[in-house]
């Protein structure tokens, strides 16, 4: 058998080495166009922040998959062409055929760059592949004035990162809040945090970078800002050229529709990473939220399947965690404006909670806004914002979101106490509560 | 309608709290012996480690429980004897007798004390009520050698507090390992973590405390140690005296056997809190667990059904939680001993993760030990230990533990990730795979 993948990020490589551990015998060719496999877009920013190469970023080094594991693969390789039965491969300057019989994309997703004038300066980037990682911290070197254009995760993750390296950083944000998928009320605990360490122009549009050569300035629809550096973070779009090359069906979302399999609708082609949707286990309808850990259990997924077994990847809750320095920011499930929109009635609990009993030192605040589906009282969604324990209470409400659970489930919940964890009543408990059950 | 409760600690006030909020025109009595309620027994070795007074442990004063809740709250108040219909109460010198239409029993639990020569001795100390924090606290100050017998959670946390205060501290164990109630892999770790910082004697067993008037030294089977101040750390056990008194039922733990409504096996009267026994979600079985969240939890849910209400308190999965310096320490559903005891058959995994992504500053190590049903993958108990997001971990476990979820389901668990917080293969999720599914 001939497993052709086409991508070595988390995604495909994770699908190739298991592929291989099932079937040793037969032969698995990872394409990949960079000359990185296993990477890791999001350590980008703390590449930045803490200044370090970005070959760091590499879970394992090519030699493992090589080596250890078997795989034929192929680095500075760019799938230029798939075809049914074979794909067509540009490396080392010459232009290959490799057939296949069983095909995975694994093409990931690529930084949005809007059709502004300017994009092509020089010091204007995205965050995409590792080596970005390095022309940005080459360049952050002599930049004073940094201007980072979105407030997403990685506009908020990059905020931090320069302003921890001293940089005077403007963050441009269309929305009126940062992070605008996240509820006003948790979005406007980040607005402030984000305020004493940058400036934040909300509600603004960039409207032309302008420079000689070089980025000078980010024009925007209210003001003009210097700029020597510029980071574009508006938003990633899926990979997915090939897979119409092939007719592989997309779903509404732009990104492959793919089932739980992880096939696609063509016959033997399978998506798995940041190019394919995932079923959302609190609408069941198909969404595109790529990120790392879904993308590896696609990709493992797709490779058992793949290999001769039946595994089936249940979908997502849409789990997330950023921070802006000491400000930690979580969210599952969904916000009450998606709830809305997908039609439930909801009613939403909004609370302020210390992270410790109060005779403890060095309690923190934390802020918790929580969503409710009126008629069956089962948690849609959560989101948690403050400064220690936001990994624990997204994860804990993650959980009973995958379990379906009610807001009297969540009540009863057997979570851990002690004086120097959490107050006796977690703030998870008092949100179950204060939405009744 | 006459309410009375029988303790005003967590379980007891919490439920007077409750039937107060439902029934405003009840009388509802609470009758606490001492002088403090809604206290926290769990908050007494931070009171020693970080020296404040033991007031700082109540969550509420008195005073908001008889102003703003209109409690009929009785304080030194000793309920010596309970009656079909009243009971018999020792307040300010004098004895009387008050009527109940409806009785709960929340007297909690107290110390065990080991009958060994010279328990009596001045110094020797048990940790139980707030004002015994302020006696060690006082003895503490000119205590150079102090000597804790019983290495549970208990002794594991007042190690703790007397070694950070400088003390000479010897934790004196008969069992084989350090907190005897998890997994030997775990207890490993806490033991080399504990001789860093006191002289830890494991397997040997207390004889005699002798001194003359004060405490000078602990004798066991195998030495002698010089003491200023003992700390018996043995165990609690149920006060149910007066719930024999009334002839309810008592569990195989010796704690009051109550359905999920708080019932006990007498009509009209409710158990609640420390003293009373749980179901607990894995087994199907009473347990006693004394903890204060399902203590606090029980209270609600016998002060709404003691209003008329109906509401049923589902039970526990027995999920714990402590420290010892920078080492913290959880568990929660069955270890692999006491699995094995249930009749279960079952496989385990133990593995050693960091705590962050490899390139991410600042990663620690942890430790899952996670235990499965080997018939239907169920997952059964989960002990972690390492040096930070044990909470976290611990929690994922209980709620899926509490879901019902196999290996699979936590496989797909759609846990946070990013770098600052977890690897992208959270270990949680890896003892999934390790267990296979």
């Amino acid at each position: 058998m001939r497993v052709v993948i086409v991508g070595g990020g988390a995604g495909g490589m994770t699908a190739a080495s298991r592929i291989r551990a099932l079937k040793p015998d037969w032969d698995v060719k990872v394409f990949e166009a960079s000359s990185f496999v296993s990477h890791a877009p999001c350590g980008i920013p703390y590449a930045i922040e803490f200044d370090f190469p970005s070959d760091e970023l590499m879970y394992y080094k090519p030699e493992v998959f090589v080596k250890e594991r078997g795989i034929d693969l192929h680095m500075n390789a760019r799938v230029i062409e798939a075809k049914d039965g074979y794909v067509v491969v540009e490396e080392n300057g010459e232009v290959k055929e490799y057939e296949w019989d069983k095909l995975l994309i694994a093409t990931g997703a690529s930084p949005k760059v809007p059709p502004v004038e300017g994009v092509d300066l020089e010091n204007v980037f995205t965050v995409d592949l590792p080596p970005d990682a390095d022309r940005i911290r080459e360049a952050a070197k002599d930049a004073e004035n940094v201007v980072i254009v979105g407030a997403g995760y990685v506009g908020v993750e990059m905020a931090e990162a320069f302003s921890a390296r001293g940089k005077k950083v403007t963050v441009i944000e269309m929305a009126d809040q940062p992070l605008p998928n996240f509820d006003s009320e948790i979005a406007e605990i980040v607005r402030k945090e984000m305020e004493q360490k940058v400036d934040l122009r909300l509600g603004e549009k960039i409207v032309a970078i302008e420079g000689k050569d070089r980025v000078e300035r980010v024009v925007t629809d209210r003001g003009e800002y210097r700029a020597d550096l510029v980071l574009m973070a508006v938003g990633v779009k899926p990979n997915t050229e090939l897979a119409e090359q092939l007719g592989v069906e997309l779903g509404e979302s732009g990104a492959i529709k793919v089932n739980g399999r992880m096939e696609t609708s063509v016959e033997n082609v399978y998506a798995a990473g940041d190019v394919a949707e995932a079923k959302h286990l609190v609408t069941g309808k198909n969404v595109w939220i790529p990120l790392a850990p879904s993308g590896n259990k696609m990709g493992y997924v797709a490779g058992v399947n793949m290999a001769g077994g039946n595994i089936e990847f249940p979908g997502i809750v849409g789990t997330q965690i950023t921070k802006f320095h000491e400000l930690q920011i979580g969210r599952t499930g969904l916000t009450e404006r998606e709830a809305k929109q997908e039609g439930f009635e909801v009613k939403s609990a909004f609370i302020t909670a210390n992270t410790k009993v109060h005779y403890y030192p060095g309690a923190k605040k934390t802020y918790l806004k929580v969503v409710k589906d009126v008629k069956t009282n089962r948690i849609l969604g959560a989101q948690v914002a403050g400064y220690e324990m936001v990994a624990m209470r997204t994860n804990v409400f993650a959980v009973a979101i995958q379990a379906q659970f009610t807001t009297r489930d969540l009540f009863f919940l057997d979570l851990v106490y002690a004086p120097p964890f959490t107050p006796i009543w977690d703030p998870v408990i008092v949100s179950a509560r204060v939405l009744k059950f």
